[in-house]
């Protein structure tokens, strides 16, 4: 598992004076690089070798609105691994008080691009699942 | 229903040559505006009322890639209706060829903001559930 | 000279109850890309001859706030052309009344990608700044 | 004079391989969120007091193209203060090498909102620019 914390700035709010629903997905995008950059898939070498990290499917749930001045933590997991697919979970949780703000999974597969091939899940996030 | 095309922008796209999974968001985003307008909602008079449609959850699965040149016609529709809560239900395809691209999920309640008091479901998006 | 329109969403909007300055940005992009469809470049062209029209220099003056509700008229032009760069001219008014609400230059050049090298300005942007 | 360093993530990225010219603008607004808080306006005093800094003009000049994997150091400063309007500079360097990525100059005046009326300039903004 890995932690990171982010500020909210203007740009990740709405008219409505919260956090907007995209703004959180960009928040689990940068925790879930920093997971997969620990578990040996940094950016440039994904870029490098042209086999990317791709999100199959997202689920998120939004439970209580973050506002300007909050910081909120991301926490990031791998949580299920198949042969080529695997989950990755997502707490996002405000850091003064630790309320949890959304819950979130997504499904990741790696692929070759641009042919889009799907890769074998690497065995440094299969050992992290099991 | 309703339905929209969207071209796709640079700033839609990344690194790996195709539209970025936060981008389609967006697109979705889009289409429940058009949706809720249609039902009654322009966005004018919910900022106005400060009675806002929040995104509790957003189910997403990305299906094939997006890229720069492609257009995406969104449909949304309401799916289902509860006192408080309903979903809205979406499909992304390729305009050239109908290629489904994502689909999408996502359930909404209006809030009365700052306070963030849940109104129930009105009557017009009721009636387009029924 | 070309012109489009774009509704202001939420994702578009801050806290401050105004479209964010980097919004903006993306009604300039749409705006821009359409122009340069206009005159020969469409996207689906420039990705595959990785011949991409890239921004030097951005200068944008923000003159009213635009809000929910409202629909933003962007024009777009070519302003001056030279042999390896050329300037483009925007305005963005709101469309109910006229209002202008910012105005914008962006000095563009065309680069091979990816190796970055800057190609002359094609013929027809030459004949549309004379 | 503050600084910060933000490591590019792939939604800041677009299909022509390189840092999109609008996520920039991210990375100068994170600058400068920073440098107001270090001359006493955070966030969330700005929003309680509903006091808000608005860019008013945006100048910026793309040097060279950021890529995955790189880190961007972001410095900022009050340039220039007038007595409604200032002016704040940017420079956003690679981490890695130094080279200058980009520079940028934004206009600022704190305005009360939603009515939009100009304040003067913090006397220690005023101090700073002196």
């Amino acid at each position: 598992m890995i932690e990171i914390e982010r500020a909210v700035m203007f740009y990740d709010t709405d008219a409505g004076g919260v956090v907007s629903n995209i703004a959180y997905l960009r928040f689990v995008e940068d925790a879930r690089t920093v997971l997969l950059n620990t578990l040996g898939f940094p950016l440039a070498e994904i870029a490098a070798r042209r086999e990317f990290p791709a999100v199959l499917r997202t689920e998120i749930d939004y439970r209580k609105p973050a506002v300007l001045g909050d910081v909120i933590r991301v926490t990031a997991r791998v949580e299920e691994v198949g042969r080529l697919r695997f989950w990755c979970g997502f707490e996002l949780s405000r850091l003064s008080g630790g309320d949890v703000l959304a819950t979130c999974r997504q499904r990741v597969a790696f692929l070759r691009m641009p042919e889009g091939g799907v890769l074998p899940v690497p065995e440094s996030i299969r050992a992290e699942g099991a």
